[in-house]
């Protein structure tokens, strides 16, 4: 198929193992010439390379932060002849990284085509019974080391803050160390709620905050406490996230009562 | 299986079709007893009853309004004895109605488990190119007679002012009449994009607006314009969205022009 520019197709795996794939990415990966995919984003905890590859009976070439940001070069050159498939976990193009790659490959003249996924933002409301509608703005809490001080950079209080004063809940995602040289030597690949907890009960010791651990996973986890006592909880495995609710709504409060441990 | 509480499952079909679910909702709604279903909160405009029942080779009982809301005995009923699954378009638990009918089953002592799917907010950020840390508060359009007055309610026209001032970009969903007898008499199912353009231009008339139209679709539609230019296109079939964007960063510049129409 050579000189035919064909489709490169960025693809969200989902949020958790090889199931989380709509229909239409595996059959989008069915179809491929080539499967391409980077997982230093974000993780599908419950999943690993050979067991995708094994699912979607095909190779993946992984490639890893340099071969996707300053070496771009050999996945559009695949694209503009072959028919590739671009996997990313979690939310694709919500990185920069995934905006980017699309962009030189549209400046290629190469079509691409989104397959979308599931992602923790809805995860997030929909496990734990908090409002869609009422999240505002999102946070990402950084590992302490990582922006240069202690405890929580001021950007993720300013937004609590600013959210909960329109009356809006916080969905704060937890720092992931994948592929970062920074991290090669260390253990803490990915923050914990209850670490994250403990940072923020700094900030807001007695505020009602809620735990997701595992979305997307057969054993998600929903717990509901302030922060000074989550943080002396553990989670188990990971993703975990937060979220910081503005005052609860009467079904919001039944819902959460419903679904979470406390 | 009498006597035994075995699991509801609510999930997500996801955007557009019968592809847009995932791999994990195609496995539960295949090992379900019963499977359950409502099209009144949104649609899945690329598809329908029949092609789903022939695509997951299964029996789909439709529920209506009534029968979620003001009867949901027989769903919860049937779901304390055999494996069930309800099946939503769009984000599940988003509505209200998902969120108390999960409340009723847990209290029933039925356990949950939500299956996730794809949803318009996330592909409004991923198909746009704008960064989706950069959405603020989600609002909906309703219809001018749906709210008892002219125009755009101010409730929109606040969010979209207080999401602009935080230097946030809106999401504006756009209504849908389905199984409301109020509209039974109406041809206008779904808001149209350019209506929506025509309504919110009366308040933002030189605003840049971003039209995504049949997201999840193998058509998708993006269009950036000034709300006065949008109103006069149009943009084909439903589903359609809004976002209305704070001050583009350069990067989202670049990809809006790499990605969309205008």
């Amino acid at each position: 198929m050579t000189g035919t520019r064909t489709q490169g197709t960025p693809i969200r795996s989902g949020l958790y193992d090889e199931r989380s794939v709509t229909v239409e990415g595996r059959d989008a990966i069915r179809d491929a010439d080539r499967v391409f995919a980077e997982f230093y984003t974000s993780r599908l905890v419950g999943t690993d390379l050979d067991a995708l590859e094994a699912f979607h009976d095909t190779d993946i070439e992984v490639r890893d932060r340099a071969g996707v940001e300053r070496n771009p070069d050999p996945v559009l050159a695949a694209a503009e002849t072959a028919s590739v498939v671009f996997l990313t976990a979690g939310d694709t193009m919500v990185s920069t990284t995934h905006a980017d790659l699309r962009i030189r490959a549209e400046e290629r003249g190469i079509d691409t085509h989104v397959v979308h996924g599931t992602t923790a933002r809805t995860a997030a409301s929909s496990l734990t019974g908090l409002q869609n509608y009422r999240f505002g703005k999102a946070t990402t809490l950084p590992f302490e080391t990582a922006h240069g001080g202690d405890g929580v950079p001021d950007s993720v209080v300013a937004t609590i803050e600013d959210n909960r004063a329109r009356d809006l809940h916080t969905p704060v995602y937890l720092d992931i160390k994948v592929d970062d040289p920074h991290w090669a030597e260390s253990d803490d690949t990915y923050m914990t709620a209850d670490r994250a907890a403990r940072l923020l009960g700094a900030e807001f010791p007695d505020r009602l905050a809620v735990v997701v651990a595992r979305a997307g996973s057969p054993d998600p986890l929903v717990v509901a406490d302030t922060l000074a006592n989550l943080a002396t909880r553990d989670f188990g495995d990971p993703l975990h996230l937060l979220v910081i609710p503005a005052e609860l709504h009467p079904i919001e409060d039944e819902a959460l009562s419903a679904v979470a441990e406390s």
